[in-house]
């Protein structure tokens, strides 16, 4: 038997944001890894081995599921989300480009799924109808200088934003000087959104504006979008970014 | 009978790149409205009405919708891709927004999706495992001076860019004038992917970097991605950004 590893994630909310790829893959995977989180959404199919681990061994998690690969073993490794967004995938890649060379021989695909960032998207309309930047606002493994830069050249080129992990226990306060710095840069009537476990039964939207919203709602469930010049409100329902500048 | 319009993504490929959601959704709406070559991946089932139109109608199809839906039709609005991404749910919300008032109180939902630069991502690696901006070249609807300036600001922040409609047979001349814009930007070893039709029988990857790329190869179905100072090649195979700056 030769072994596989197959990159998936699950949507960030309820199985119908699964892709039908994901479905299969999960039906014929010997080996399930993952953060317990996201291990508990599933159930093991019989004979199927589910390997839980804590947030934050990313890379342990990734080697792991490499070795079994290696043994033969067909491996699912499962985020939430996309794979390929601030998850799994990029530390399979980063354990592969440092690890035994023989791991770059191995079957490996990664699936797209439906991310977060797409879901909190839909539920509020179209805000991400129009260019875009994604960015991570934890400093854990980079410094907080370049996601200075990043907000700088954000607003700057009047990109509507998605931030991904805004606040945890242990960051609280980067949500807050990161709020500081664009309310110097954009102007307060901006929109923003702190869309809270979309899809999941804890789901919170909080629709508002830079001048006015408080940052310390966001947690680490949260995506902040901030809106860019060109978006719009429709009523306290929808919010979108037009396909143009008319 | 209550109308009611559900804007869903089909994916950038192949149908096992469907949600479970909009295969639902797909099923039960008596009316499908999307550009001919979406229409074109899906069979009608028994009494379901398709209204395929040409590209670049999307406003009058998006006013088309809402009129089937306040009419009672269960309408399905499709988008290859995500529905959010550069797709129709903006164009409903502007025609929403713009329309009649009465389609405010309308039973919409927008569905994620998975979106052509997730799967364009998930082919490579994880090239967007980190901070990265999502622009479209082009300027059919925005000043060309704007695109500039967000290629500036997304090169300056050092983001990963993913570039949506990069040409055009209308179009052929923004791509070159994009790359001979972010070589005076970016380092000339930068990785650069030119990825067509992700998915599709007639996918093709071009791996490359920025000094030696030819973007006379981009069209209307490529998605160009530039890595950052810190995206990664693994042999001629994989690229990734890894998740942190070390």
């Amino acid at each position: 038997m030769t072994g596989r590893l197959d990159i998936v994630g699950l949507g960030p909310g309820p199985r119908r944001w699964f892709t039908l790829e994901t479905e299969e893959i999960l039906a014929g995977a010997s080996d399930v890894i993952g953060y317990h989180s996201y291990i508990d959404r599933l159930e093991p199919l019989a004979g199927q081995v589910f390997h839980g681990s804590d947030n934050r061994v990313e890379i342990d998690r990734a080697r792991f599921a490499l070795e079994l690969a290696a043994s033969g073993k067909k491996v699912a490794v499962i985020s939430g989300g996309d794979p390929g967004i601030f998850a799994m995938a990029a530390a399979v890649f980063e354990a592969v480009e440092q690890g035994d060379r023989s791991w770059r021989d191995l079957d490996i695909t990664v699936h797209p799924g439906v991310s977060a960032m797409l879901a909190a998207a839909a539920r509020l309309g179209a805000p991400l109808g129009h260019d875009f930047c994604v960015l991570s606002l934890s400093d854990n493994l980079k410094p907080w200088s370049l996601v200075e830069k990043r907000l700088r050249a954000a607003a700057g080129g009047d990109y509507v934003m998605a931030i991904y992990n805004p606040a945890s226990k242990a960051r609280p306060r980067q949500i807050h000087d990161a709020f500081e710095l664009l309310r110097e840069l954009r102007p307060a009537n901006s929109i923003v959104v702190f869309a809270r476990a979309i899809g999941r039964e804890d789901e919170q939207v909080t629709l508002t504006n830079l001048a006015e919203a408080d940052p310390s709602i966001a947690d680490m469930s949260t995506l902040v979008l901030i809106g860019s010049s060109a978006t719009r409100r429709i009523d306290e329902r929808w919010i979108y970014t037009p396909r143009g500048f008319s």
